[in-house]
């Protein structure tokens, strides 16, 4: 014990280790499954070519970016006091893995779905394990490369800046490794803004594309062989809802851990570790997770073709989940001492942050948002529930009561998440203070691993009837293919739950975390420029989403016409007997995306320094505050609105009841709701899950620039009061005792 | 000049007499003018019916809400300490005068309207002359009765509490008058919120159902007499369109001025009027405002029919906004003193609020920001702009790009506007505090008369375009009308603009005056339970506008099935043969339109209430803000979308150029812009003016129940501070000296 008292800085990088190693044995393993006959391999050799593609040209434009980005983080090292160029080199690290991690599981997700597919011949039961074992490898790369990342660059600024010089745990020197830490949560969130919205782009401009024409006009079914644009959009379930969402949660399990590190720094902690028991915990019990999702994993498999996946996947979910929480109780007992005092805020006479309870019930809280939210949001979208239902009968009347019915929905099904959230605030801080709030979205972020390994199973699966399809196997394998894509799109919205309550979390987190580092105490709204702060930062999203949606629309009317340039110039497609060049719309959604990513995302990077510059801290925080809260809504709204439209859409494939018919695909109604689908797309895939990164990115660019913004001054002079004034500066009472 | 100073207090109700005298005269003009043949008298006749139809069920439920409101409130009075029942006498008159003016303006919007179409077999000069002079009185008696009504009883209040007394201006006793007094602004607001909601619904369950039927599937055009929703549809022109604006804009109008006095209760003006200046500078403003108007009115008007009736509205508008800024110099330079004092801010050092010309600058600010608003909402909504015309564009490949369309450029369309509302506040709060930030909204409110003259305008237009239709009168006359109502299309846009930043300024206002009497001295979001608030604030209109839109998508699908069943089932229609039950139409929207407005409106008055008195002011404050700031943004985002939408559809009518090909009605891009239309009908006119009213009314009920929320602790006790916590309440500084 007292061994580990002293070492467990050192060991955190092995839980990550040990993570990256099962990934190692299950890529293998999936590696050595039968990648089926020619023309299998011909189409998913397709597929992952276009993703390769992608990649590349996603790298070398983010290449450019890191190093700009990496100088001037460099430059401003050596410049502004008090800083360090070292945090470049965290900056790169981090984009780094992201990027690595993003790889890692596309490679992993073009490999195991043609696999999955040749499973599915078989069995369902294989099928369900090629494919889930991808995910896996997904969930373990992300999270084991950002803990080996996090872990130890933790250890080296920590050996460099802290022990070296015989500083305090609590003190400046601690301060200051955080700092050039946070340069890690940047890198890799930036990456993670690209990745999302890239990808966003890129999904959806080719789904959007090949439906309009392959569906509607030229009326074959989805994925078929002769349409175009259907490589591109098979690459882009890898491309989006893959690597996207993988360098989303990537970023926000490193931002998590990080705002709690800063945070714990606040505390002065009188345990067996020399006080640095909290600034450890978040990564130790993201440790903890990473091993319970590999335990969790081994639960997720169906022995018959009747066994429910949904069920599988479940046990496996509420498995890691439940371990995870009661290893985190042992490990709060032990790390933490009785009660910890905040550094900061003995002005307000709350000297006791929390109590080690406390901060095991804060992590309750948020394992229990986490999973509210994904219940709240698989009500809003699943099939044969009331809002779905809803859309459905608005469908009867046509196309525009179709989109009247989804976007009441979207929007109603904001409430019950944010009363959700706001429960989960006011419960964490009620526990274990501003530290609660961080440590629960901690916990909820704990088993990011098995949580991404559900998300990329979807997508696999998803490409496996895809390549079913395209191969024109027989029904059972894609009747069997069917069966796990169905549970895919569950799993994906419920994802999608998941990652907007983490996101939020996160922000919040960080959110705190920049107001303690940026040394001011309070963000008054009742502040003129504070206010105006919030009204600017609510408006982002706005805009963000904006240039999201409308770039899906450029991109999907460029594929349009090249697909019909195609079906026009090309003599023989319908007829089998030519190959689309499907190489033309690989490029297109390509280019689109990479070139359409580039303005919302200097948005989300630029905005916040010129504000906090410009302004000072405070109005900064007003800004944050109003893109958070924006953020959360506008990403609720469009993901929930996409989502439950697609499954009005999906349901008439086994006929919808409207006012006592019954409605079938081709008929009226079913028109409509294809409509509606083709809206929510760019909603659910790109604006939405966009918003997380958004909010992230934007708290974590705040949190880096916040030790060097001037002053808090925060209120500006009406002009008349510029005589008769006295300045009022505010302390913050810093203090550096050991313990 | 001494006389004056003395008496302006009791000269207050006599501009709003002036204002009446002329409505009066006004409206005798109109009465007097030939309503027609016999064919018209019956339409209009129908019409009027059926919008007094829809005020007398609207009164009847009204008249118990305004009976259970006004019977707890002044049980409140009895047993709050502190409080009085008076305040219920107070809300009674208040809502008595907005029901009043909403009835007044549809009585001679329902006899202008006619008369229009009258006046338009003659000369297009004469048809503007009828449809603008009734705008006209529906203006000046909104503002008219507001001014009598505020003007007066303020001077009951203010005998009765403060000079009876011998009580201060700046004391407590004049803080109890003022209390009072915002029961007339609750009562406003509270029969706004239902006319405004209420109206919403019913004119577009209407619209969108007699489209969806008439136009889309028996194929016969708008107005046309055969389509038994036809009457419901000019009905609800009048119901949303005359008496909903009105009502709006007499609560912006009322709590403007409102909230100004009671933040100049707080100012230590060292005036010739015993310090009372800065209570009664917005009302004065506002009455100088209405004579303006007036005289701007008379600038309204064209010689020939080539002359621009939008270039005759202008004129009429500057006019008034000039002449209206220039007297306002002088009064302030008569009224303020060189510089005025805060009461309650020595502690922050600012002892000196606002000098007179920073005063003005504020007014200045306003005025410019409801220009820009103004001026941005036409660039977004007009034809041939480029928002609109990438909307036609995006039509061209069907329904779902067309609403992708639609969305992007509503988003985007909040970015200016928040802008400059942000500047704004900076701006007005720059030139003189927080009372600058209300005497900008009040600046901006003085011309009401006008904007709604010209609001009001284009209904009646609308309105007498239908008529024409429907009595099948020659080509020019619809030829006038629909000069006139494509002008009144563009004065709706603008008009909207201008609502929403009235509202959004006025709500500040509000919310400025709130904290005050809340006695509290800031409202930090960095405290979990604010920032909880906050969430949740942000939230309500995401739910409100799922309500609003969802009630119009039910009562339009109702009003679809009663129009095929006529069609249906009474033969001859189609041939003019037989006439259709116009009365079943509007009996449905009446209903529909009552039943759902209930649900929206509780949610406005009561969640204020239990999150105060369950939480405190401080997370009341947080609500709020997050209440406004999503509210504006979703108000510009839905107005905007739903005009540009409307005028994509309109732009067909003429022919629309598409990648080289032009494009009219009836053609595929064409059914996709009706689409889009339809599902804008509810955004522009229902769910995104609602949000004026959402935030004013959850702001003004704050106020009301400001001073009885108990003391303000605002943030939440973590349970671990429990112990070793000292409680430091917050000293809010008064001082009742006489000057």
């Amino acid at each position: 014990m007292e061994f580990l008292n002293t070492y467990l800085i050192y060991l955190i990088p092995v839980f990550g280790l040990v993570g990256i190693l099962f990934m190692a044995t299950k890529s293998a393993w999936v590696s050595k499954q039968d990648a089926g006959s020619g023309d299998m391999a011909q189409l998913s050799g397709y597929i992952a070519d276009g993703a390769m593609a992608f990649l590349r040209a996603e790298w070398k434009i983010l290449g450019y970016f890191v190093v700009v980005a990496g100088i001037l983080l460099a430059w401003s090292g050596t410049t502004v006091e008090n800083s360090s160029p070292i945090i470049a080199v965290s900056f790169l690290i981090g984009a780094f893995l992201s990027a690595f991690a993003g790889y890692l599981g596309m490679r992993i997700a073009t490999k195991a779905n043609v696999r999955t597919t040749q499973a599915a011949k078989t069995s369902l039961a294989q099928a369900l394990k090629v494919s889930f074992t991808g995910g896996t490898v997904m969930g373990l790369g992300v999270a084991g490369l950002a803990i080996i990342g996090l872990g130890s660059l933790f250890i080296v600024f920590y050996t460099m800046y802290v022990k070296s010089v015989g500083g305090n745990v609590n003190g400046h020197e601690m301060e200051k490794a955080l700092e050039v830490l946070a340069g890690f949560s940047l890198g890799a969130e930036s990456i993670a803004l690209f990745a999302r919205v890239g990808g966003g782009i890129y999904t959806k401009a080719a789904d959007v594309g090949a439906d309009l024409v392959g569906k509607v006009e030229a009326g074959i079914p989805e994925d078929d062989v002769r349409n175009p644009a259907t490589i591109a959009d098979n690459v882009g379930d890898n491309v989006g809802d893959v690597a996207g969402m993988g360098a989303d949660l990537f970023g926000s399990y490193v931002a998590t851990m990080l705002a709690t590190m800063v945070l714990g720094r606040e505390i002065v902690s009188n345990d067996n570790m020399g006080g640095i028991a909290p600034v450890l915990l978040p990564m130790v019990i993201a440790g903890l997770g990473l091993i319970f999702s590999i335990v969790g994993a081994a639960f997720v498999r169906i022995k018959s073709e009747n066994d429910s996946v949904q069920n599988a996947l479940n046990i496996g979910n509420w498995a890691s989940i439940v371990l995870t929480a009661i290893a985190t109780y042992f490990v709060v007992q032990w790390m933490l001492p009785e009660e910890a005092m905040h550094l900061n805020r003995e002005k307000e006479g709350a000297l006791v942050e929390f109590t080690k309870n406390g901060v095991f019930g804060a992590i309750v809280v948020g394992l229990v948002v986490g999973t509210l939210m994904s219940i709240i949001t698989e009500y809003y979208t699943a099939m044969g529930k009331r809002p779905v239902l809803s859309i459905i009968k608005q469908s009867s009347t046509g196309h525009a009561t179709n989109i009247i019915g989804g976007l009441a929905i979207g929007m109603e099904s904001t409430v019950l998440p944010i009363i959700v959230l706001a429960a989960g605030i006011y419960g964490s801080y009620y526990f274990a203070g501003l530290y609660g709030v961080a440590i629960a979205a901690a916990g909820m972020m704990a088993t990011t691993a098995m949580q991404l390994a559900i998300d990329a199973f979807g997508p696999i699966a998803d490409n496996a009837g895809g390549i079913a399809e395209m191969s024109q196997l027989p029904p059972e394998v894609r009747h069997r293919t069917d069966n796990l894509d169905a549970v895919g799109n569950t799993t994906a919205a419920t994802g999608k739950g998941f990652a907007i309550a983490s996101a939020a979390l996160t922000s919040l987190a960080l959110f705190a975390a920049f107001v303690g580092v940026a040394g001011i105490s309070h963000i008054d709204i009742y502040k003129a420029d504070v206010l105006a702060g919030l009204f600017v930062g609510g408006m982002i999203p706005f805009i963000f989403s904006a240039l999201c949606i409308s770039a899906v629309g450029r991109a999907a009317m460029a594929m349009v016409e090249e697909v019909r340039r195609q079906f026009r110039e090309i003599p023989g497609i319908m007829e089998y007997k030519a190959k689309p060049e499907y190489e033309k719309c690989v490029a297109i959604s390509t280019q689109a995306s990479i070139r359409e990513m580039v303005a919302p995302g200097l948005i989300a990077l630029i905005t916040p320094i010129i504000i906090g510059f410009a302004f000072g801290p405070e109005v900064l925080g007003g800004l944050l505050a109003g893109v958070t809260v924006s953020g959360v809504l506008m990403g609720i709204f469009q993901s929930n609105a996409g989502g439950a439209w697609d499954n009005a859409k999906k349901s008439f494939e086994k006929g919808c009841e409207i006012n006592g018919e019954i409605y079938y695909k081709k008929s009226e109604p079913h028109k409509a709701s294809v409509t509606g689908d083709t809206v929510g797309d760019p909603f659910k895939d790109t604006s939405g899950p966009s918003m997380n990164i958004l909010i992230k990115l934007m708290s974590i660019v705040s949190l880096v620039i916040a030790p060097h913004l001037s002053s808090p001054t925060g209120e500006i002079a009406a002009k008349s009061k510029l005589h008769n004034t006295t300045v009022q500066t505010e302390h913050v009472i810093k203090v550096d005792n050991k313990i």
